[in-house]
C-alpha cells in the first residue's frame, strides 16, 4: 500500500495505460495516459471521444485542462 | 477528541474503509478510501459509480479531482 | 465582543453544538460540528441531509468540502 | 474620505450595525455585522433569511462563506 | 497614454465619479466609486440597483464583492 | 516569431488597436485595448456592447474583470 | 517518451501546427498554435471558430483564457 499513499500514486501506476477521463460537462476521454502534472492537466493518446458511452471522434493525442476534470478511472 | 480536531482526521480515521463520495454533478462513488491529499484529491478502490443510489457501473480503481466533491462520508 | 473579532472565532465557539451546514446546491446538511479548517472544509458527526427541511437519510460522519459551503449556522 | 481609502473599510464602518447580505444563489441574509475577514467570510447576529425580500426563516447566528457572497449593504 | 498603463489606472481616474458596475449574476449598480482593491473588490454610494436597466432599489452605500463583477464602466 | 514568445505578447501587440472581448456570459465588447495584465483584466476606449454581433449600447470606458473573459482578438 | 513526460510537453510538440481548442461554454477554435503558458492562455493564428463543427466565422489571431478551455488536440 505504501505505494498508493497519495493520490497521484494512483495516477503514476496507470502510466502508458488505458484511462478513462470525465470531465465536469459531461464529456469522456478514452485514451494511454501519457503525462499529468499537479494540477491534473493530463495527456492522452490514442485517445477517443466519447458522449453517454458512444464513440464520438478519434482524437489521437488530447491535453485535457485539469480543473475540467471530475475522475480518472484506468480501464 | 483530541485525534479529531482537523477535517483531514476524519478522513485519515476512514482510510482503507467504505466511503461514499458525492459529486458537484451529483455523482455519487462508493468504494474503499486509499488515499486523498490537502485538495482532497481522492483515490477509491473497489469503487462504483451511482445515480439516485443505483449502481451504474463498476469501476474498480478511480481518481476523483478533489475541487469537484461536495461530501466523503464512512459507511 | 473580543471573542467574535474573526469570523471562525463563530464556528469555534460553536464546537460540539448542533448546527445547519448549507451547499451551494441546496443540500442541508445538520450534526454536531466536530472541526474545521481555515478552507471551511468541515466535520459533523450524527449528521442528517436534508433536502427542502425534509430528513432525507442518517449520515453519522460527514466531510464536507468548503468551497460547497454557502452558511454554517448554529440550531 | 481617507478612512474609505480600500473596500473593507466601508465593511468595518457597518461593524454591528444591520446589513443585508446576497449570494450567488439569490438568497438574502439580513442581520448585525459581527466579523469578516479578507475573503469577506462574514458573521452576522439576529439574522433572518429572506428569499424575494420575504421573511423565510429566523437563523440567529450565521457564518456565511465569503465567495458565495455578491453584495453588502448597510440597512 | 502613461497615466492608463495599467487597468487599474482607469478605475482610479474614476474615483468618486458615477460608474455603471454589472455582476456575473445579471445585475447592474450604478453608483459613486469610492474604493477598489486587487480582487476588484468594489464600494459605491448613492447606489442604485438595476435589473434590465430599470431601477430596483436605492442602496446607498454598498460593498460588490470583485469576483462577482464582469464589468466596470464610467457614465 | 520570437516576440510572440508568450501569449501575452499577442495582446502588447494589439495595444491601442480595435479588438473584440468575449464573456463566459456571451457578452461581446468590441473597442480600443488600452491596457490589460496578468489576470487579463482589460480596459477598452471607444468601446461597444455587443449580443450576438448586434450593437447594444455605447459604453466609452470599459475594464473588464479578466475571469470573465473567453478570448480577445484583433478585428 | 521522455520529451512526453509533462503534459506541456505535448502542446511545445504542436507549436506551429494546427490544433483543435474546445471551451466551457462549448466553442471550438481550429488555428496554427503560437505561445502558451503555465495557465494555459493560448494564441491561435488563422483561426476559426466552430459551433457543433461547423465553421461559424474567421478570426485571424485569437488569444483563449486558459481557465476557459477544456481541451487541446493537434489535427
Amino acid at each position: 500500500m505504501e505505494s498508493m499513499a497519495r493520490p497521484l500514486d494512483a495516477l503514476n501506476k496507470a502510466r502508458s495505460k488505458r484511462v478513462l477521463v470525465e470531465l465536469k460537462n459531461g464529456r469522456q476521454y478514452v485514451g494511454n495516459l501519457i503525462s499529468f502534472d499537479i494540477h491534473i492537466n493530463t495527456v492522452l493518446e490514442n485517445a477517443e471521444e466519447r458522449i453517454d458511452g458512444e464513440l464520438k471522434k478519434q482524437l489521437g493525442t488530447v491535453f485535457i485542462r485539469g480543473d475540467t476534470i471530475t475522475i480518472i478511472s484506468p480501464q
